[in-house]
């Protein structure tokens, strides 16, 4: 019997700004390579014969990436479930049993979140495989990290009486402890780091929740009852979800149950949770530096570089960390950079920062995308790039007026009764108030240089006509 | 009797890359505030009545940003004297000392780089006053500046026997020390760092070159007596100057000549050699950080931040530099920052970064200028800055197109026969091959989107057929 993966891909977390933020969070950002996180963690199940296709718990505003990064890696998903709210892991894992129960009540299910670093050796499937014999005889099973270090960045699970097949049952779990704590735990033996994976049969986790968090459970039951699924999106009903309390899982169920258990995990594992870990988890020179993007290194040490912006000139410093976006540089203290989360909310907090918080200068739309290159007063121009057989919707607008270059590619372009064909070095204009669409036809990436003017160039001065997308 | 100002404005230093770079190097960089360091150079001098109106030396690269910091600040020039090679400091001097000795021999002339931060309080005219009247017994002055602190960045000046005013003989010149000397002879006391400012009569700076340094002396007058007068610049003759030896003054004549002498200047002075310097000579808050442009900065010390780029946010570091532009950001221990070098000659050296040692994404033009804003591989989009009532040249392209889409102010385009006026919004193409030029006839700031398509898309495929500048 295949397990079913079940990937957590809804956070938004700020720790890796300025490169994470709302609106393309870290799970879906390339920084490490070639793939994403996300992408990393689909591979991972993906043709193994131990799992089916995996299912991805995201949201609505981040439903077209998944269904983009599935599909560039060529990963088929069992479905994508969308949360209408934040509500935390218990509402979710429970949605997610809810939803592997309807077909098969006795399913195994493995939680996983999409944006941490794990190495699929021996050690992962033995683990792997010492939790599902557990989780069949009726165990909630933990994964354990072995602790390299007294880390005070994460939760530890004590593993209590065993089970057999290696799995021990919980005998508590530690919030994240200080370093004093963290070193006891070390030298006392036992403990485990958790690593946020789950691994248990539906049918006995929904009986857990139906025992131990009722109103969770009736909440995430019905609001997969109501459920609505739209293309590739399966929309839990926005009420019934709603009216469950936001909780973690640690908390509403596995710190409760008795069948909680741990599967020891000797496994190379990183939650990448800060600039820190980053550095740590990736391969260094002999300096101790790590360095992706443009850049130039001189006399630094156990330094880390990402650039995604300018050319990034580091030099005679040491545990510094240095990221850079074309908006934004963070400069920081890389051994202390878990604390970053006070300097986004000052960004947050000052209004004329607040957007570099949570937006990117490049905005990702299921038709392609746009990268803001220039703001003026009564001006803006972007970069506009479309992907081979879209559309964008048919849409005015009531301030601005438009110009369209196209620099590759070719654009089939609507403006109000006319549609022509653009080809490389071929412009258009779009009046104020004229309805028109940009769609390209072509086999190839179609890319715009859009000049706007007017008094007013918001995003929200848009009046969609027509959305293949299903979007207003 | 007035002082004849003379201002160094030739150098082209990149201690302080990456703002300062070949094609805009920081005595024009405005990084301090509204004026640049040229400015406030003029600026001291200029409405002064110890001081005639300053002559400039500059070259043909800086000869149109010379020209109009000067006029943006209100100060007329005496003269803007063209180098036509580099031959430091002794050739330059000397033709400086021949240009003034041809309207009158006994002028005095205050030699001064334009780099350099320097408060005029009542010790610089102390200072002035004391040089002056040295001077004018046919002393050759120096400025010694009274140390603060044993250090290795600066040369320094041992003051002898007084020649009265509080002036001294200079007993010898000390190239920059090591730590230990330099602790040395500020405990010995009598030693002062030297200013690169100098004030001595024309006629007796000419005498002591033809005696002590013949072949510099003979190259610079020649070039003087050979130079073409050409709008504003005075262009030192090219064979005569470049027959000179490349040596600083300080080497051929200061150093020799026995009528050296040093005025103790007690200023507020520094070199603002590196970004160390610039640090140590602003105001800091009360961690001792000093930041300009956008920033935010969470628990960090003792450190700069300069932006004219992404906004920088800094977080619990100390002592380090954040200097970033467009293109690049370079971070580095402040306290080391003289080090600069090594890390700008590994971008020089490298191919792929070469261009952003020498040269911003800015250019600044007499006609406006051009800022480069997204590369495509055949494409690049440019935003152009066209002052009211100039014109570009008239000019075509063998490889490239351009689309002109106007976003501020008025434009007048010439395309082949056809001249047409356009406004905000409007916009124009010009085909490869077109003879075309762009003009701005209004009041206000002319700024154009320029998108150019095709294969080659280099500065130099630009043929000019008429230029209003003189260029080719």
């Amino acid at each position: 019997m295949k397990i079913v993966p079940a990937i957590l891909a809804g956070g938004s977390g700020t720790r890796l700004w300025p490169l994470s933020r709302a609106d393309r969070p870290k799970q879906f950002q390339k920084f490490m390579g070639d793939t994403s996180l996300l992408q990393d963690t689909m591979l991972r199940v993906a043709g193994n014969d131990a799992y089916s296709d995996p299912i991805i718990l995201s949201n609505e505003a981040y439903r077209f990436v998944v269904a983009e990064q599935a599909q560039e890696v060529g990963v088929d998903l069992r479905a994508t479930v969308l949360e209408p709210a934040m509500r935390n892991t218990a509402p979710a894992m429970t949605a997610l049993a809810a939803i592997v129960a309807q077909e098969d009540s006795d399913a195994l299910i493995h939680v996983m979140p999409s944006d941490h670093a794990i190495e699929t050796d021996d050690a992962y499937w033995n683990a792997i495989t010492a939790a599902a014999a557990a989780a069949a005889k009726g165990m909630l099973v933990t994964f354990g990290v072995s602790p390299d270090g007294p880390n005070t960045g994460y939760g530890y699970i004590q593993s209590g009486d065993s089970v057999g097949d290696g799995v021990s049952k919980v005998a508590r779990f530690v919030e994240k402890p200080d370093a004093a704590t963290a070193q006891r735990m070390l030298d006392e033996g036992g403990y485990f780091w958790n690593s946020g994976m789950f691994l248990f049969k539906a049918s006995v986790f929904l009986a857990e929740a139906e025992a131990l968090a009722p109103t969770i459970a009736d909440a995430a039951k019905a609001s997969v009852a109501q459920a609505v699924v739209d293309l590739d999106f399966t929309r839990l009903d926005e009420a019934a979800y709603g009216a469950s309390p936001e909780i973690s899982v640690d908390y509403a169920i596995f710190e409760k149950t008795a069948q909680a258990a741990v599967a020891p995990a000797e496994i190379k594992w990183s939650d990448l949770g800060a600039w820190g870990s980053i550095w740590k988890a990736s391969e260094r020179d002999a300096d101790g530096n790590k360095a992706s993007g443009p850049h130039t290194i001189d006399r630094a040490k156990n330094s880390l570089v990402v650039s995604e912006g300018a050319h990034v000139a580091l030099q005679g410093v040491e545990d510094i960390a240095v990221v850079a976006t074309p908006d934004a540089v963070y400069v920081g203290k890389l051994s202390e950079s878990e604390n970053i989360k006070s300097l986004v909310q000052s960004i947050k907090a000052n209004e004329d920062t607040a957007t570099m918080a949570t937006t990117h200068r490049t905005s990702y739309r299921p038709w392609g995308g746009y990268s803001q290159i220039l703001n003026g007063a009564r001006f803006q121009v972007k970069r506009l790039f479309v992907k081979p057989g879209a559309k964008l919707s048919l849409q005015k607008h009531h301030h601005r007026a438009e110009h369209w270059v196209v620099v590759s590619g070719t654009a089939e372009v609507t403006v109000n009764e006319d549609i022509t064909m653009l080809t490389e070095n071929q412009s258009v204009y779009i009046p104020q108030g004229a309805v028109h669409r940009l769609a390209n036809p072509g086999k190839i990436l179609l890319e715009v240089i859009e000049v706007q003017s007017g008094a007013y160039l918001g995003e929200d001065d848009i009046i969609r006509i027509e959305d293949e997308f299903g979007r207003n």
